[in-house]
């Protein structure tokens, strides 16, 4: 419908303008923007559990999603320390209610006297309430046997996504070759790819080596920044430990060996750590960029860059919609540091009930008081039982022909790889889909269960995975598991 | 220290390297971010506390942050009921106890049973949940005297502020003359420059008019696209209304004059209506953008884009730190909008406590329930206060020579004029500061008040102001105010 200039004020009666936002006029890194977890496969089982609730008749009764981390979604309950505090601080009137531990109560009392008007209702600082950051700092400090942690340098934020998003947003300048590249994981956690799009800063894929149970290869890291240094500047590498979607748990050598290389070559370095409370392989056990980097003396500890972040959302509390979490920076740049401070001020302040959570997060109940032992029993149940379903999946997965599952070491993921049929591939490919996403969209129609391709993540060519989480309740997760496998071997044969 | 190639490893023995993110290095378009508010005045304020607390002798014994729309942090109570429902949604053991009406109780169960696993600690999808955003409409509906509202229409925020991102990243495209332009009013609310120097969007001002109590003038409007059609290309129009930090009470009049020139020109129409509560003044009412739109009728209902923005940090309850907003979307593009969806999905989900707040703001206790009486006796009194120190800040004011106060139609702040004298402008010009910033920390200094000068906003050149809240309570607004205005005589009498 073109029209002849002049004629606005006609068209404009007539309606006949096109919009001003348009999927042409729109910002187009946007438009780029992809993020599988959300992406369309949940966008069906949304669709599937609507068509359920009006009565449709489907092979099964319930859509499981299993394609987010999210574990009270799945049923695991909040730990009562944390809730009855947070009531606390939310509702004050309740601390005369004798129905409180004497801890509990002594510890909204000391929330409420860090915030505004005493109350959760007023804005933080920017970077958070100041009394949380001090927990944080020495929650740090413990982890990292005694090295020191210092409140000035922690930021808290809205979920850990915030501050991950805030800190690539100071890394990404230059134009053409020497825009900033960012190196990130195959697999990764696709916040990373959406927000480097969002940024249009140049993503620098290495891959994780799945035949070594996705273990990062320092080789691999220097390959990729060799290639990328052809068309970015290379400035970032991020890590994710425990793995996300991968499960793995880095050894220290290996991530010595991250921050030797991080140095010479001059990356700011990037360690997503949300899942430090999530270890449950044998042997395994989670090192701290931040402790490894300071291990190392100098000139790392005095000279590398890092951000360390962590959140409430995932380790045993899985507190997602209370979205709180921190980055730890170190050796950053002071005045950098200061335009940090800045930028996060026009957003006012996190969420300040995550901020009160990750409070108690940091700095549970001690022995001596009375909710340590509940505390502690919760904990420990949670973890357990994520530990028993880590083993479960990797198990079952390997029972079956066609698809490889490496150990679920930590986070909340298992990763299996799936050999589809040339068929399947073929059939795919027609319909414009990626092979894993017509399996999984498949398998979601047929069972109900959510799980999100693999291609969400990244992987390498010609090989297919999905990503399911190891949160449905153990009587779930078995027949689950038992379900998928079922699917698989009937989907091989359909397609033989 | 210039290193030459080569001697690189020795030189990271040497710990010679410059930092990898550095002022330089950064994100250029992140340093040009200014966000007033929190700017280089309250850093001073937060040193005065400490310096009290650590007992320095200072003219004042405390410091009164009259710089931010925070009720809570002055004192305001938070509203009971809503506290009620949030302490059960956060702690549901309490369903059972008798110290919670009836009201408050089914209200948390309904906001429950529409959480992932019956919980404030899931994950919501990703645009709110569904209950809330129903909730929303219908409060949306009856506010516009009918006219519906979607739900699919209704995005839940991280505050208001998170929303106002988010839309206006979809609207910048464009390089050098086709770059988007975003005409925001002088003076405006700095989150609206912040964010458009983080986008490189190109700011396009337009002037309120001071003499007709910071009207907005078509005229002007008009004035300011054609000189920006020169240097960008102008697709938005952002109006604050109520008025931030003008406090002015749009006319229904100027609502349809800047609807007609927004159709006409093309422009996107971001309406910030957060304070839509907060009206004072006799003869002034809220009109919303979306109401008079669809009275306008076609073309303007049927087709000019808007989005218009509320949140829970304003109004009567004023809860900050919750971080609950909204935008709802009129006439935007079916498939932009599918893009906004997936934009809001990589961060997962606004803060889940949030939007429980949000539903009961939307959707208060009615007259027949047992907590209305109280609710309402609640609200009145914060809205009644509110308006009687709108009243007394104005006019006190006005009383002082050489200030000059409009008067206070709504919002929460009062911009006045002050009249400075010549040689302390050029003493402050000696310091390299704005007159009013320097005009500000004087004030601070000597009596511990925190204004916010009117430079972070924005004025007519040659003209000076500072923003103050009306939020402290009143038996300390009126001896602020007179301080203020002995401070300005003092400080007039000093430089003349």
């Amino acid at each position: 419908m073109a029209l002849k200039t002049g004629d606005q004020g006609q068209a404009a009666m007539n309606g006949l303008k096109d919009k001003v936002l348009t999927l042409q006029t729109m910002n187009q890194c946007v438009r780029k923007v992809e993020y599988a977890v959300r992406g369309p496969i949940v966008v069906r089982a949304l669709e599937l559990e609507q068509e359920l609730r009006q009565g449709a008749k489907k092979p099964f009764t319930e859509v499981v999603r299993a394609n987010i981390g999210d574990a009270q979604a799945m049923g695991q309950r909040p730990i009562t320390f944390m809730r009855q505090v947070l009531a606390l601080c939310v509702h004050p009137e309740l601390l005369s209610s004798p129905h409180f531990p004497e801890d509990a109560k002594r510890r909204a009392e000391r929330i409420l006297q860090a915030c505004g008007g005493h109350s959760l209702g007023a804005y933080s600082v920017s970077s958070g309430i100041q009394l949380v950051r001090e927990d944080v700092a020495q929650y740090i400090q413990r982890r990292d046997g005694g090295i020191p942690s210092d409140p000035n340098n922690i930021f808290l934020s809205t979920g850990a996504s915030d501050a991950i998003v805030t800190v690539l947003k100071l890394l990404v300048a230059g134009e053409g070759r020497t825009r900033t590249g960012v190196l990130i994981p195959i697999p990764q956690y696709p916040l990373y790819s959406a927000t480097l799009a969002e940024l249009d800063a140049v993503q620098v894929d290495y891959y994780l080596d799945e035949e070594r149970a996705w273990a990062l290869d320092v080789a691999e890291l220097r390959r990729a920044l060799q290639e990328a240094r052809d068309r970015c500047c290379p400035r970032v590498l991020c890590v994710i430990n425990p793995g996300n979607p991968t499960g793995q748990v880095q050894t220290r050598e290996c991530i010595e060996d991250v921050i030797r290389l991080a140095f010479e070559e001059r990356l700011f370095l990037l360690a997503d750590e949300v899942y430090q409370d999530n270890v449950y392989a044998e042997g395994s056990l989670f090192h701290s960029f931040k402790k490894v980097l300071t291990e190392l003396g100098p000139p790392y500890s005095t000279h590398q860059e890092l951000a360390s972040f962590h959140s409430t959302s995932k380790g045993y509390m899985g507190e997602c919609g209370f979205r709180g979490g921190y980055v730890e920076v170190v050796n950053m740049d002071p005045e950098v540091q200061q335009q940090m401070q800045k930028l996060m001020s026009v957003r006012l302040c996190p969420p300040v009930a995550g901020q009160a959570l990750l409070d108690m997060v940091v700095s549970p109940p001690g022995p001596s008081d009375p909710s340590f032992a509940q505390f502690q029993a919760e904990k420990r149940a949670v973890l357990s039982e994520l530990a028993a379903k880590a083993k479960l999946t990797e198990q079952i997965f390997n029972e079956a022909p066609g698809i490889r599952c490496n150990p679920v070491q930590g986070a909340m993921y298992s990763f299996p790889r799936v050999q589809l049929p040339p068929r399947a591939v073929q059939h795919a490919q027609e319909l414009g889909m990626a092979p894993d996403m017509f399996f999984c969209m498949r398998l979601l129609e047929e069972t109900g269960i959510c799980v999100v391709p693999g291609s969400g993540f990244g992987q390498r060519e010609g090989t297919y995975h999905f990503r399911m989480t190891i949160l449905p309740p153990m009587e779930k997760l078995r027949p689950l598991l038992e379900k998928l496998r079922q699917f698989h071997s009937k989907f091989t044969q359909e397609y033989a």
